[in-house]
């Protein structure tokens, strides 16, 4: 099927945009043809310089404008920041050249959420240009939301949902420590919270509002909190000891309300080796209605795996869609591709 | 938004039909305008005398041709039998009529695994008449095909699916224990699967062809195998006590090959009291890929209320897919309908 493989441009080279050129360089139905990062000292270098390996014969471009202009290219995967603000002009250009869009932006998941003036923007130049716009990432895009969706499939009725996503934070680096306040002190975490140096996790706006529109649930009211996990016992990351009293992670917690009726509350507490309390890492998905359904994974689906997977197995999906702007809940579900059925799937 | 409300018809009021026509009645996105079936004795009834309750306005009709012809209808959900030669003249006649059908049908899920000509039959004929035409169920159609399919939307690599589906047949009826091989001696059972009346699961080949489809696993070799589980110790059903060394249920396994490669092994052990000997009910979803995924849910996702759900909640999904006949893989997931937003989503 080499005549029709997909063209795919990734732009965003840090260690998730990486990640998704190996795979897209890896995947029979796939063809890259181009990358591009904002890094002038990788201007014209082959993208082997950061992806490791033999050359690849995809040369790195900071010129997107040009490169979608001189080039046949299908899908743009960009993997640049979390923030819908942040990305918006880059993602203009893309589809004012007329290619579909997937983005690992945690707040394009549903841009409705936060910014419903530029999800209309988006969706009305996706239309103009017959091209289409998704938003994806393991989570929002998938445990957290699309999943929990997939699993009403067959419910006659829907009271609430709760939802949990316990991982662990130690294989991850210093910028991820610091975003969820771990090994801080519960005075520094707080204080950390007010400043806006701890975040905890970004997509709960996003997530709520995925399983809200799906089910017609009708939240009106979010309400969200951020509390430091503080541990009893020692627990040893990387690159850091925690003491019993110190932080080892950040609880976050989104609850959605239909007036005063909580309808959706997750959890996603982000730590250090929770198992060191007894907690086990996984993914938990309860619905309350008919039927009762009890779900779990265990250990969590891995994140940054498949927040790369994501975004290469929605690229079939983005091209056959209709024009717009889509969420994951709009489209029939991505899969891995592993064969020539998985890119033909409409 | 009752002027907009999705005008659908019943057709075949058997347990799981009347199920549908309850849930129906009861969304307010959705407009019960027909039920059929080919009771004679029902004929210009109204449709509370099977499903109980207060006269609901519906007449029973065993002419459906004239009830389609004469009513505006926009989706049919039609619940008479597994097999899809059986279901094929009802099917064409709704289809010829210019309605969406949603079908129960165990075949339909997947009309090309045993019935490509059919399936190629009922595509040009919804295209033809400008709707689609879709089979679900809670399995085939959600949790050993769909649900499996979500769950590796961040795979980037699947060598091999596992899933497991252990229910408890208690609260079925003698139709489903005979045909199960319930309360046979192991000699009984034997001859009752060569002689056909002991079937075991029906829905294998449907749940393997959307999977292998979905992610392109080339699965071009299916096998299955039915064993009887012996009971070790006293079962008691709700009309019959099972021995130890009878029969308390039937195994049915089902392994999809690609070449000589085993990349899909479904297994479904549907008995009596699995928990007696210590097996709890539950779905169990394994992917051996990257990364490696184990799911579960405790218990099973309930199957008869799961179908008469998904039926339903497949309403809006078949109204607004494109023309032709549909898979679930091919669709928007379906989702519980608690809300107006939920008949809107495309």
């Amino acid at each position: 099927m080499s005549s029709d493989r997909i063209r795919v441009v990734q732009w965003g080279l840090g260690a998730m945009g990486r990640g998704v050129a190996r795979l897209v360089l890896d995947k029979e139905g796939l063809e890259l043809v181009g990358a591009v990062d904002i890094r002038q000292d990788l201007d014209g270098e082959d993208l082997c310089t950061v992806i490791g390996g033999d050359p690849t014969g995809v040369t790195i471009t900071t010129d997107p404008v040009s490169l979608l202009a001189s080039t046949e290219v299908d899908v743009v995967t960009i993997t640049t920041t979390s923030w819908v603000e942040q990305q918006l002009p880059d993602l203009k250009a893309i589809l004012s050249a007329g290619v579909n869009v997937v983005s690992i932006a945690e707040e394009m998941a549903a841009p409705e959420a936060q910014h419903p003036e530029i999800a209309e923007q988006l969706d009305a130049l996706a239309i103009e240009n017959g091209v289409s716009i998704v938003g994806v990432g393991v989570n929002p895009g998938f445990v957290l939301d699309h999943l929990v969706v997939t699993l009403t499939s067959g419910s006659q009725q829907v009271e609430r949902i709760e939802a949990s996503r316990i991982n662990d934070l130690s294989p991850y680096g210093e910028t991820v420590l610091r975003t969820q306040g771990v090994g801080t002190t519960p005075e520094e975490f707080e204080a950390g919270v007010a400043d806006g140096s701890i975040v905890g996790h970004v997509g709960f706006p996003e997530s709520v509002r995925l399983i809200s529109d799906a089910l017609g649930l009708g939240v009106d009211r979010l309400e969200q909190s951020i509390e430091p996990i503080i541990s009893t016992v020692p627990r040893q990351a990387r690159d850091r000891a925690i003491e019993p009293g110190m932080v080892a992670g950040c609880n976050h917690v989104a609850i959605g309300y239909r007036g005063d009726t909580e309808v959706i509350r997750l959890n996603h507490p982000q730590q250090i080796a929770p198992e060191a309390e007894g907690r086990a890492t996984g993914d938990y998905i309860t619905i309350f209605g008919v039927p009762e359904i009890h779900m779990s994974t265990g250990p969590e689906i891995a994140g940054g795996l498949s927040t790369a997977g994501i975004a290469v197995n929605t690229i079939p999906r983005i091209l056959h869609a209709s024009p717009g702007l889509k969420r994951i809940i709009d489209l029939p579900s991505p899969s891995a591709l592993m064969g020539a059925s998985a890119y033909t799937r409409r």
